[in-house]
Parts: structure tokens; sequence; C-alpha cells
């Protein structure tokens, strides 16, 4: 895996100098954790930043049934920044959906790098800018709008990712989707069943949407969202 | 008001340089919006950032009786950071609850001088960490905790800020806080009264804490939290 060129993938790091980024590089290791593994643990100080390759990675918190996903991460992207910037607990822990690739750089190193080379700091704020609007979204979302509403926004969300087609396929299983919208597997059921009139119909992991302009009518669209990939702000405007 | 020492008050801009500070302060003019004054709209285009001085300013979203408040920012902090540096439009809209102090960087002049000047990317990448550790606590107890458990938690966090005496006093009203919970009032009433066993003690904007540990035991502690002021990862571990 050229894994230079995945880092580029991540939002806001494609205009990374080819020297700040072989610097960065030169700090990590990669790993192939299976499914399962447990890459850290809530409460954890942070020994490394996280930059997911490929594979599919849960960022969870609580325990048992009461266990809840805060965000579900898909490569090429770090998680878990502002922990390892701040050298503070972990607030989630993080648990590998599938088998997947991981690079490890390590916490105080990085620190030391970010430090005495701010140019890297620059991708990292765009980067995280884009984590913060997501994650406001959510915040939006379970204040403001209603299971079905905000399970209507995440579908038209990999509606747009998924290129657009007559249905979608759900990235992962339903228990993790519900646990993801802050729902039981009951709720996420009958949530999906109060989308039928707005088109949805369920099989499995595969979801048809068969009125897209009704269904965002229902869903208020900005409810939740998953990946986007806006724009990196130090490409855009460098000064001349 | 001397502003550079205000503006040194944000966590995380502590270190910055006073050569960075000073071109940072040069693009900024101050202003004194009062309580009420809407600084900006959801949807719109970001011109400037905006960095509460004094007062209080809530982000707020949603219109009407779905009205409801992300966050309340307090003196001194920047708002919507993440929006004006990838020049997006803005996910909440911002309203003045108190008369208030304001200092204005416009957006674009700020991106440049960002660019130009990577050192000013530390102290923000530090800040914007803490508001998504923020957010992140706000995600997981509107997932993980009743409301009854995030107003245990709000209210301790509150204990802390305010110097751990045997009550606290509520920044905002109660309508602003029911909303900031993710609640109506009529639900943010029966929540107090159901931390009453917990010896919580409803007096208006005063509000007595007679048993902090069985609050605590109670309420996750974790649950949600206000402000909070972690250390700067930039002048914590500076390289030699």
């Amino acid at each position: 895996m050229d894994v230079a060129a995945a880092v580029r993938r991540i939002p806001g790091f494609d205009a990374l100098a080819e020297r700040v980024l072989a610097d960065l590089l030169a700090l990590g290791r990669v790993a192939a954790p299976p499914s399962g593994t447990v890459l850290f643990t809530r409460g954890e100080r942070p020994a490394d930043l996280h930059i997911l390759l490929s594979g599919q990675v849960a960022l969870l918190t609580g325990s048992g049934t009461a266990e809840t996903v805060v965000e579900v991460v898909h490569p090429v992207d770090h998680f878990m920044l502002p922990t390892v910037l701040l050298d503070e607990p972990y607030l989630t822990s993080a648990r590998a959906l599938a088998d997947s690739v991981v690079l490890y750089l390590p916490a105080l190193a990085l620190r030391r790098l970010i430090a005495s080379q701010p140019a890297l700091a620059l991708p990292m704020l765009a980067s995280l800018s884009r984590h913060y609007r997501l994650l406001l979204r959510q915040v939006r979302g379970l204040k403001l709008h209603s299971l079905p509403q905000r399970l209507g926004a995440y579908l038209l969300g990999l509606h747009q990712e998924q290129g657009g087609g007559p249905h979608v396929r759900l990235p992962f299983d339903k228990r993790i989707l519900a646990a993801r919208l802050g729902a039981s597997p009951e709720h996420l059921s009958r949530a999906l069943a109060a989308l039928q009139p707005y088109g949805v119909r369920n099989r499995g992991r595969d979801i048809a949407l068969d009125d897209i302009a009704a269904l965002a009518l229902f869903s208020d669209a900005d409810a939740d969202v998953g990946p986007s990939t806006p724009l990196s702000f130090s490409r855009q405007e460098s000064p001349p």
C-alpha cells in the first residue's frame, strides 16, 4: 500500500508539502488489526494517533446494552486527533468493525513534529474543522429531529456518497447504525417502517429510496450526515 | 479593554508569540452588540471570525418552538472557527444573550494570515481540539444518558467551574438551559424534580446541591459538561 498517497486522501491533507509528509510518515508504523480488535479504551492516555488506511473502525462509549456508537470511521481518515494533541484521556473506545489497516503515529513525537513544523498544523486544522462540523450536525440532529428524520437524513447522505442510485447499501449492520443514531435496534426498525410513506423500502443492508424529494422534505436533509469532503482552506487561498 | 490580554485568555492562545498576536489583532475591529443582536444566521457564508470578549452568545438552530441551543459561548472564546476556516455556510445562528463585546476578524484575511504564518495554526488547533471534545461529550450524553443525568452532569460542571460551593448559579435562564440540553422547558422542570432525591433544590437561577457525591453517582459525571480549560499542547511540549 502506498501510505503517502493514502494519507493525502484525507480531506485537507492533499496539499501537504512533500517534505512535511515524509517527516510525518517517518514517525509511523503500519499494522493490520483484524475485525474486533480494540485499538484503545475510553479513559486511556493516547499513545498514538491512528489513521485508518483501510477497513472500518467504530468509536464507542458506554458498555453492554448501553454501548453507543459516537461515529464510524471510514478510510482514509484520522480519528481522535484532539485527544492526541491535548494529551488527555480518550472519551471513547475504538474497535475495528472489519479487518483494517492502520497507520500509528506516536503521540509525543507527533506533537513535537507539529510544534517544530507548524505547516503540519494547517491540514490538521482543516481536517479537524471538518470533523467538528460533522459532530455539530449530529448534535443538532439529536436535539432537533426525530429518529425517523435523522435516519432519513443519514440515508440521504449515503445516497449522495454512493453516487445517487436508486438504493443505498448500509456500510455496517443495523445494530451499529442504530447505535450511531442514538437508538435501540427496535427503535431503528420502527423508524425504518415510519419512512415507508417516503419511499424507503428495507431490503436488509440494501435500502431502496424510491422518492428522494419526499424523503428530503421529511428529513430536513441536514438532520444528520455521513462523511463529506469539503475543500481544504489552506489550498484554496494560499497567499499569492 | 486590553484586547491582546483578553485573546491570550482563550485556552491554547496563552503561548501565542507577540508578533503573531499583533498581526492577528491588526486585522480586527471591536464592537459591542447589545443583547438580542443576531451576529450571523444559519446558511450564511462567514464574513468574520467572532471572538467573544465579554457577555454571552448562544449558538442556535431551528426556529420558533423548534429552536434549540447547540452551545452557549462564554468569554473569552472564539466560535464557529471551522466554518470560517473552511469557508462553508454556518450550521447555526448566533445571538447575543447579553450585552456583549466582540472582536471581529475578517474571514478571508484571517485564512491568508494563517496560511502565511502557520504558527497561528498551533493555538487554533489546540483550541479547536478543546471545542471538539466538548461537543463529543454532548453527543455521548445525548445518545447515552437521560435528561436528568445530563442535567446533573451539567450542574456538576457548573459546580466545579464556580468554585465548588453549596449552590450554583445558572449562567442563563431556564429556557436556554432546556434548549442547551435538548429538552423542552417542561421536560427540564420534570428533570429538576427528578434530581431532588440527589440533593438538588431548585431556587430559580440558584440551585442548591446538597449531596455532590450522590449527584455524581447518578449523573455519571461525564454525561455533559460546560466549558473547561485543558492545557495547550503547544506549550507543554515545545521541542528544546
